[in-house]
């Protein structure tokens, strides 16, 4: 961290998450560009931020409307109006359906399903609130998660959305969270996910079921999207602010995470470590492994310190390769893991906006997870 | 989940953290009997569930006041009011002190510290609000974390407390952390302790500084306290609760285990695969090893079962065990890794109280790090 970064939030008790608005409008930029460029329909997923502020910045950019994973984030969304917005998950659970169709007869509403089950329950949400539900079937492009990727089984249900009176077959949705390095920029890897893919929307055409929307997402192969045939749509959400996974699998730089948590050395008793104020509740109990080690973020201000390990409120630093060690009460910034589930930990975050003010932003659908 | 918890909590979308008051009171009796046993003064630390509701059943069944991590814990649990609240933790940073310094002005604060720093920062900010906080300095049994285990280091914090006007020495905490499994059970152990401490507690009492508080803590070594020599008080959290993690390691049985979350099967699309509705979001990112297999919490109902992947709103199960696998639509309850951890990501439990009625309980606490 900068020290003009560091002095401008000396008095904002540590641990706090800090976004730099001047990055993440750059990251947008380049992920718009990149959409344009192709055609695609860019579709922002706010389940990385959950902020209404955050959203506010990416649908001004030009998008087409926002993902969201629960209903909750979808409830808390709604409220900056006039929404296009994808529940891109299975949205089980008769409560569930009941509020996306209450959600649904004031929204643009689409939710991804892959049974006939999710299916049955929308449909007779949707008939409940006299509303119409858009249905998105999920293909499974190789994660084995969600959805199938047999032709016959996607034809099943996209015929069954069409029976249902308040169903809106609309299109499919994939996700590529199996690509991730060097996975991600080899060319074979979107040539299978073709082999797989191609079929299936030959076969939904011919069947009279062309999709009108085909959405891809993951960060690490967001730029290789132009590479999958019929896409026309990109759902992302971690691209915008990235974090330590995003930039260990070489897919941006350091200077593109948006996000730090600022922390403080709180004890410096045992020689070549030292003892920092966030632990698994401050940073996320997800790790990382960096050579052979063990990592739990990552400290560009002392790129030989590393954090090998978190207890609820204590992070564990080895020291022992840093020629001028960080000392007690000093400060540090952290670049997260996962800057998702970090993200969800904070009530707040504070924004140096592109101007060089300092603004305290609440995470609103911190917790939604209906 | 028995049959009546589930039908009880039917209307309730998943996923929720269920607490049973009724295993809660058991735990908090067979902890508290041991300590009246052995004449401990017992302190909950209300890290594990940052609820004013829980923090005032163990006051109320005995407790000599509550631990804290930080002062933003104090500071909700201060509601309470009328508390002997400790700071088990370095409170460094400025910010901090200040606002423990405010605290003590309406209620009995005491902070531990293992560095002059933190006690010039304490005494400070004591001397602004002309107000008096006791301190303990951190002995270290073991762990490494905080804290010395040389008495000569110890006497030096502690005089160097004597000699602050707003500060009041009280004693020695020490954490047992490193202690789980085979070596919390084995005497070896605590007889190591005793060779390390046993020197720090006479050179104290030597320079007449004899502490008249000596916590010690942890979970798995909570009913060894015994074993440490002039321990008078206990500081423990996660036992009033209990979770997998401490199943695993032979420190309860799974029906000491008062705090499920409750999920929902919502895809069964792979064979041998069900995915959920909790992931890292909804039970942290915590894992375990078992078997040589990681897991992401236990569902006793489902004892073939294994969460072997956690996406932030999928959990993955591995299902291909299970004689009866769930089903897409059905409620799972799972037992989490670590239940303080999950009580960080919720903004409400549910309790089942010990009347049999369901009340809903804000998680005051939640989210506090500074």
């Amino acid at each position: 961290m900068t020290g003009k970064l560091l002095d401008i939030t000396k008095s904002i008790p540590t641990p706090f998450l800090l976004v730099e608005e001047q990055i993440i409008k750059r990251n947008i930029n380049r992920i718009y560009n990149y959409a344009r460029q192709h055609g695609f329909a860019l579709r922002p997923h706010i389940k990385t931020h959950k902020s209404l502020y955050l959203a506010r910045l990416q649908i001004d950019s030009g998008a087409v409307g926002i993902a969201v994973a629960k209903v909750g984030e979808a409830e808390k969304m709604a409220e900056l109006g006039g929404l296009d917005i994808t529940i891109a998950y299975p949205a089980i659970g008769n409560e569930r359906a009941l509020r996306l169709a209450g959600l649904s007869c004031k929204h643009k509403i689409r939710v991804a399903v892959d049974s006939e089950y999710g299916i049955n329950e929308l449909a007779n949400a949707a008939a409940r609130h006299k509303t119409v539900i858009g249905i998105n079937i999920i293909f499974d492009a190789g994660l084995h998660r969600c959805g199938f990727s047999d032709p016959n089984q996607i034809i099943r249900l996209a015929q069954h959305v069409e029976k249902q009176a308040g169903l809106r077959y609309d299109g499919i949705q994939m996700y590529l969270g199996h690509l991730y390095g060097d996975a991600a920029r080899d060319p074979q890897s979107f040539k299978q996910i073709n082999q797989l893919w191609e079929p299936v929307y030959k076969a939904l055409c011919q069947a009279g079921l062309c999709p009108q929307t085909i959405s891809s997402g993951s960060t690490p192969s967001l730029e290789k999207t132009h590479l999958i045939r019929h896409v026309n749509e990109i759902t992302v959400g971690t691209a915008f602010l990235n974090d330590y996974f995003v930039v260990k699998f070489g897919h941006c730089d350091l200077e593109n995470c948006a996000a730090r948590v600022v922390t403080t050395v709180i004890s410096d008793v045992t020689p070549g470590q030292v003892i920092i104020d966030a632990g698994s509740k401050g940073l996320s109990a997800k790790q990382l492994l960096r050579r052979e080690n063990l990592e739990m973020g990552y400290i560009p201000d002392y790129p030989e310190a590393r954090i090998f390990r978190l207890h609820e409120e204590h992070g564990w630093l080895d020291i022992s390769h840093c020629k001028n060690p960080p000392r007690i009460g000093q400060r540090l910034s952290i670049i997260p893991v996962n800057i998702s589930l970090c993200f969800n930990l904070y009530d707040h975050f504070y924004l140096l906006t592109s101007d060089d003010t300092l603004q305290k932003e609440r995470i609103q659908a911190r917790g939604s997870y209906v």
